[in-house]
């Protein structure tokens, strides 16, 4: 198979070494950064470097966007532009509903993995990245069962019809079905050691406010919090383990995390409400002493532990 | 020296390893759990097992008691009515205020080590598990200049007189002076690796609601949020990596973390009413859309992560 990637840092670059090890791919990169891609050359990323973004999609069966997410609709518009007419354009964007256009082309199924984190930069690279991570794919026809959450959230389902006419049950059109180019990127994201799950645009986008962007908002919080007090009580500002996990992705690249807390602020508005719910539940019980809502607050927080960990 | 350890858990069996490694002590120990105290020996953590706790502070020049928070204050009235005159009693719980009774025993000095997390039992006891680590003690006495907090909190800070009469400068009594006691234990910390900062015993227990109370009850309430999300929308229960760190200690023992909670309740409360304003300044910006207030944000964050983890 032959892909491009555009933008090889973390994660451009971890797809690279991965689909080169796993999946017998031939690989094109592009970064605006000459310095990214000549390190992903050398590590062995990709295989060729290519002078833009029209050079590297050129002939690619399957295309990444992996640049940041404030510049990545601009990518996958371009992406799109030159992509042939049988190749599949993804991004691994945390936010999904930001990429309403591209959701007009049937070539572009939009993507997540979860994986990466406080590092950075194609240097932090590896072809075993995403052993194991789930792998969010946002197709806009329902592909498989997973598509329609029960119960819906907000309504039935209800596709986007493509704008070029193709049919949203899959049906040929221009050469290769949808269902084809979706189960190209599924099959190929599978070999990458990801699991895939398809889901709604929206759905995902509410998803990540809870799962990633909420817990980097309240690792914000916590670190000026705990930073505060130990400078208020006379202590070395020190960390013990519950605190450095906790903080450990506290001030994240603020260019890259301000256009994600941005694009997905309704989303996030929502959890961080929810979470002022549940310290208020919290505050209740310590309120009136009441040992038996604390322990029963405190099972359930080790149940979704448990069943989220694995 | 000669030390005595009062319930063999993760923290007392690696408070006994380091001991017997690093500070050629001589331990006896002593834990409810009979098996405990089998798999301490076994371990190497302790050189005698003691039958109770009379046994064990016989003789002893430093304890430790290292029982759970519900139990401690028990623990430590029992040893110090065994104990020798010139014996230093200290304990390694998480808050301090509990211990008042103890408080009014010259031998008494309160210590709690930021060690220890998700793990617990002595077959997870190490003798390197102090290392680096901060090493709270909260003698009644002013004993050096890091007990006076700069600026003070709430009003300035008056030392109980203990009730044995001896004086508060550290001047001599029966024997042994009050500030020989301190230094003999906060010798033997350092030779355990730690790092020993001296507090009051307020100004800890407030620090603790915010460093490790909070954050444990943070992931709690983020694990119950994370995992009702993934099941509204549809998706398996699962966690990136930055979720996964901020949900670690969800769930932590609850019979321990119950009596923890109420202990500190009130410092506690203050430290979720804090989290509660700082989640309402992020929402203020993220409802602005505001990118300067949330960059401002992040990078303050950034910093004190940075100053917290070194």
């Amino acid at each position: 198979v032959r892909i491009a990637i555009l933008g090889v840092g973390l994660i451009g670059g971890s797809i690279g070494l991965a689909a080169r090890e796993r999946a017998d791919a031939t690989v094109s990169g592009y970064d605006a950064d000459p310095q990214a891609c000549a390190a992903a050359l050398e590590l062995g990323a990709i295989d060729e470097r290519a002078a833009d973004i029209a050079e590297a999609v050129r002939g690619a069966q399957v295309v990444f966007a992996a640049t940041p997410v404030g510049v990545l609709a601009r990518t996958v518009r371009e992406a799109l532009l030159h992509a042939s007419s049988d190749c599949v354009v993804s991004d691994v964007g945390s936010t999904k509903l930001a990429l309403e256009d591209a959701r007009q082309d049937r070539r572009f199924i939009g993507g997540h993995p979860l994986a990466g984190a406080e590092t950075a930069g194609v240097a932090h690279a590896r072809g075993d990245l995403f052993d194991g991570a789930t792998w969010y794919l946002t197709p806009t026809p329902p592909v498989d069962g997973p598509l329609t959450p029960t119960p819906p959230v907000d309504g039935p389902f209800t596709p986007t019809p493509p704008m070029d006419g193709s049919l949203t049950d899959g049906s040929r059109t221009d050469g290769i079905s949808t269902d084809a180019l979706y189960e190209r990127l599924r099959d190929l994201i599978e070999r990458l050691g990801a699991d895939p799950v398809a889901m709604r645009p929206e759905a995902h986008d509410r998803l990540m406010a809870c799962v990633s962007h909420l817990p980097h908002a309240l690792a914000n919080v916590l670190a000026a919090q705990a930073a505060a007090a130990c400078e208020r009580e006379g202590s070395p500002l020190t960390a013990g383990p519950s605190l450095g996990d906790a903080i450990r992705v506290a001030g994240a690249n603020t260019s890259i995390w301000i256009d994600i807390y941005l694009a997905n602020r309704a989303a996030l508005l929502e959890a961080i409400d929810e979470t002022a719910r549940g310290l208020g539940e919290v505050r209740a019980a310590l309120l009136e002493g009441d040992a038996d809502a604390l322990a029963a607050w405190n099972e359930r927080a080790r149940a979704a532990r448990e069943a989220l960990l694995g």
